[in-house]
């Protein structure tokens, strides 16, 4: 019986909500963990090593990549980011189920290595709802917003690599589809196939 | 759009407890509809016309088939059991979903006309548990629970044609597994790839 936990990759624009779908998934399912990724950008206001990152330099990094740690990296805005294997698959064998909010880049990695990950891709409700979103935030120069903005708009139109959209006009409702995606995997047959083996199990 | 409703079948083995979580379902989730089957059985103790089954003769049912009135039937323990095409296509052209809780033989049908239609198997915790079931159900002749018995470890064994199997430990549970299941289903890729095309939704 495989009792490996789900490797779930959650993609998104800046400004759809992936940070607070994940974080309110994880108050309420304890078995979720988010993996937390590994940056070369420098911390915003209120972001804390360990927590929101992991804050290293570049030639760690570096360092990193050509020793193979990372699961995926990506380098965006000419800052590196990535997912370190080895907290990752720890977790997996403990069978706790590991969110990786990470960019399509990366999840186009993630599902070379991992055909049996789940790929869920966050829409905000509408653009002019993203442009007011990535606005609001209000921590990045005119340009960079532009830049994001138009970021948005490519990775919607790459988003059919993904196995699930989920549009988030409600953080709550969100979050309930999240979890039934999750819960619905578990349930596929794929994952299953033991339970309808008679000799072995009854 | 596509604002269509999601066809989902539902088959497992005789008292794996098929009925007791459809109707718990149905309960909660005013969306969703059962199909009822017409049948030439004759009516339980307890079971209504046009409530359990349509309850009809053979002539009829043959009619019937040979008129294309049928999504699918099947001829079990020699008497018919079908699923009438007509109340199904319009409820799930109104949006609601319809479960159809029919045998494998009824599924393989429906999955060549339907291949976007959601398959599920319900499994009893353990093969003793079932036998139990089906022994304490005590409307059959010992020689048809002997049947069935067997029909459900034949049935069990080709449940590899299904997207999802649910077991049913705990009723409350299974209902949740196969709601999380529908929500799930209806955040699939395949049934959303109008929110992608950005010209047409922004």
């Amino acid at each position: 019986m495989n009792n490996e936990g789900l490797l779930i990759v959650i993609s998104g624009p800046s400004g759809a909500g992936k940070g607070t779908i994940c974080n309110n998934l994880v108050k309420k399912n304890k078995n979720i963990e988010i993996s937390i990724s590994a940056t070369t950008r420098p911390p915003r206001r209120g972001e804390e090593d360990g927590k929101s990152y992991y804050f290293i330099g570049e030639k760690e990094f570096i360092d990193k990549i050509e020793q193979n740690e990372f699961l995926e990296w990506a380098r965006v805005y000419g800052n590196y980011y990535g997912t370190l294997k080895k907290p990752v698959l720890e977790k997996l064998k403990e069978g706790k189920d590991v969110i990786l909010e990470i960019d399509i880049q990366g999840a186009v990695q993630i599902k070379n290595k991992f055909p049996d990950g789940v790929f869920v891709f966050i829409l905000p409700p509408s653009i002019e709802e993203l442009k007011k979103r990535i606005e609001t935030r209000a921590t990045e120069t005119k340009k960079e917003m532009i830049e994001r903005i138009s970021a948005a708009y490519d990775e919607i139109k790459k988003a059919f690599h993904y196995d699930y959209i989920v549009v988030n006009n409600c953080v709550e409702k969100a979050t309930s589809k999240l979890q039934a995606i999750i819960t619905a995997e578990k349930c596929k047959l794929s994952r299953n196939k033991h339970l309808l083996n008679i000799g072995g199990r009854f």
